[in-house]
């Protein structure tokens, strides 16, 4: 344990987020999500829900203020308008740590897999909820 | 997932109870737990207390019934007699999942580091209640 | 051993399938299959049929219910509607473990080689019979 | 699959039987035995008999005839004269493959994992009696 | 050493013999052929020439009788009918192994580097003589 | 970058702070320090003076109150009673992070050596002066 | 330490240095730069402003003067003639070490990203102000 | 040191001239020449002039004669026909080692580095002298 | 193939004889030897006669004349005295390379096990009679 | 090639000797060296006479002064008093480049091999002569 840090972010997942630079991305998946196969660095948070560790997360990484979007969601196959309950957990998490100014875009199931392929690292989250995706990009912390 | 199978049981837990064999010992530390220095594999469940960790191993792995003892927890510094209220969640977990004929052993702080650091794996959880660590030692399924 | 779980499933094959996410394949072979050369991570149950085999992984892994197919057989070379008896063992254990509602596809003999070089994993088993050959493709585990 | 050899046999335990030499041993285990903290290299034939494995060894690996004895097998805890319907299988297959000359000795539970530790390697069975363990001191072929 | 196995195949060999599949090439060359820049596992029989490693190689592994041909010499530059002294050995060492149904085909100087290039491994042997080089295709091993 | 983190908490050096648990001890040595001879990971700061490292650690990391002392500097080699102007620098940085209650133990050149080859890691950083040396023990994080 | 030489320069940075070629470029890169997603190799000087490690690098490695540019800084987005103050000290590190014949050109954020990805190696400092990169070409030193 | 063998040739050097085959390159270079960056095996010989080393090279080392050039020099940029006195220091090993009957060809700066690129491996010598480059062809040793 | 050296000499063998220094020394071993299991780099000579390896490392390797021995085999279990055909092929091979003044030593089998495992690398052949191993001290190379 | 740096030092040495700290130890030895045996690091320097190394080595590395003695030459065997030639090209480099009040001290040769089996790393150079072995401790440099 460090202190005035949250304990889920365990040594992998802050050398990560550390390690990220701007305009890097970060997917955070739910349980059934394909992370394995995607190629790229897995971190797991097996037992966790997704909102929480979104929040984790955001408590020390900063969203990319240079692009208009920088959170995407996955669209629900079939119903790309559909709204899941999680989708308002994750846009709460997001206010709460950064503003209302950043919205949470959208991409389509085999879209967000082919942008997951490009992430720097994904954490696999005990989220069993379908739809507990989301993809971060990273912005910077500007000097004092 | 899994059908059927705790979703704490990630693909590094399930591998390693999987390939444990009877005798090997487990351990199951709180977050505050020297573990990357025991030398064992480490596998993390950060965010998820220990009694629940502890209820997703017992129910795959079956505990040693060759020996008087089989599960041991950390006895508090200096008050070897001292009672946590995590140490009754060990016991309804262990009863639950196996029988009150296992009763749950003690050992002194740097004797179970010890004991530790010849485990086949310890598994470090999001516990962060001082003494939430507890040794298992694995026993055989019985053919039909 | 674990308790509750099919004797097959070994370490690294648990593993492997609990890996697996939504939409990842996994393809179980004879063993005269050129598993080796597809540069996929193989897992080796030498002795034991394919059918077995087929039913310990679908004792734990769901298929994808969100498409048409999530099962395919090789065809015979040079005679693609032959049936061969292998084939009604592995219908029969889909059947068994999910319901008959999944129907087995079937890909010529290249195109099948061509898919499992795509295959999250392949488990060679000890099938002496020739088209001993499926390819399963993994659905979701859904909350309760 | 190769023409003349027990399809038992895969690629990883042909190469171990072939660069064993003189004197060096082989632990065939049950499946709740502790072989991957013996440190040594572990092959798995999950699914296979003890005794089947057993025999396709000795279909290719010669017993050392320099040595009173070259196999043993695990005595009953608590009771060192008891015999399990298993011994007489591993007699049966040593018989089988070199003479009755062969004589099968034993160990004690912990004498055998001591020694099991100075395997060249361990082969994992699905046999799932207890006490489905031997150990084997390999030969020499002499030149025609 | 193994009982009834050729002395020539080493633990490697044999490993990679037995993890072939069917359709799988093996290519069998000389001394001076460039083997180690083709990317493909190397295993080398210093000393022993390209028809004495062919025979034992073939002593367990069957050809390809899917196919119009499964084993193929590299052809004289600058004069493909040109018939070597070794050629005639390569066939007849097919013909004691398999049977004299099997002809041996032959591919221009890069071409077989090119098909080389895709081999399952590579057995540099020590075969001094030019042109002392084949590509074997495996076969499957049938049920009894 | 991260937000609330001190800038020279790098990746690697995040994730060691992370992983070590109670007890475990870190050195922070200075540029002319024998780091690398002592088997431990090493993790450089170059071009950075000691007290600032020793700052950003105590920012996140707590020392530990379960034994009389739990942090060391080297003592002068010859003098053991000297006082070096860095020994107050790196008081001030403890006392500013900690308390006055935590005071600075010393340790002779080769025990202080002894005890760095015990350490979970080491930090080389760019301290130029002699004795700019100091080893922590890591302590715990209460819970709420 | 060694004599004569920057101590900013360690052992893996100096090793870096010497093995770079005639033409190779070296990324020297701000805090929030995404250098880990380039794919190259990063060196890390945590704490150490930019205009310093420049400084450092060109004490010992020449700039390629076969070319009209071997030193090339990223433009403000959106504002390609926008002069930032860590340019000028860029330039004043350049003249100070090689010539004012070297000048220093500038590359757009993508195409500076796109160049980096094709560098020998990337170090990361602690320059904390944005557009605070640069890309140098290496280049020979003449026989005496 | 072995008997009979130029004492330049180390152990990876040999190594590497044994397992190159019929027309694999060998690059020997200067020591301003981007060895590390082509992706090829870098062996130094740092402090040893270029032709030295080629002759160390071509005292066991076969030219390839069934090409009409099979060495290669790197021209002057911008003076393609310009000659150094290297390159018949070149020229002399050449002669002295094999025959007069190999011509020692050239190719334009970038046309090296892409052959390079190709190379089995490079040699980096310590020669100081510009355009101290060569590449080698191996060719074939045939049976007495 | 290298010029002037036996082709029994292949890339591993020839690296690892001229990284041996004075007083390293070489196992040659038969074909029963248990050579993997000493823990030492193997090298493998299968289908090569013992005494046929012995000659081609002499033909490069000195060996060492500051120690009264430098060249041993291995005793006849049980008949310390036998004299087996193999023994004068060693010495002859030793006279030929070197002179008649280096006398072959002797070791009972487990000493010459116990001195195996201190080899610098052990050669595999496939000398098939026993007792057809040999340990060679290597000496200097002295200067012109 | 870097500027103001002595050719010799390559990527490999000057890493470590920029990694070694106050009282690290290097060997320094000829081309008969049993250096591979050591369990070090090895870096070669081929065709480089010792006492050339030597020089470049001190021209960066300072020699430890907190100690009576900080080099250390091989004695001669069975002449201890013995001086070579090459014991006084030794003492120049040394005097040339730290003072002549570092005297050189002598080991007997087991004792040499025994103190190089603890050093940083050892360097083979091409010093064809015997006794051309050396090993050097390094000091510190001290803040201007």
């Amino acid at each position: 344990m460090l202190k005035g840090l949250d304990p889920l972010l365990g040594p992998e997942l802050l050398a990560t987020l550390r390690a990220m630079g701007h305009g890097d991305e970060l997917a955070i998946v739910d349980t059934n999500f394909p992370a394995a196969s995607l190629g790229r660095p897995v971190i797991r948070l097996d037992g966790v829900p997704a909102p929480r560790v979104l929040d984790a997360v955001l408590s020390v990484m900063p969203l990319d203020d240079f692009v208009p979007e920088s959170a995407w969601r996955m669209e629900v196959v079939g119903d790309p308008e559909a709204e899941m309950p999680i989708f308002s957990e994750f846009r709460h998490a997001i206010v709460a740590r950064e503003s209302a100014s950043f919205r949470l875009g959208s991409l389509e199931r085999f879209a967000f897999y082919e942008r997951a392929r490009q992430a720097f690292a994904v954490v696999v989250t005990g989220e069993q909820r379908l739809y507990g995706n989301i993809l971060l990009k990273k912005g910077v912390v500007r000097p004092d």
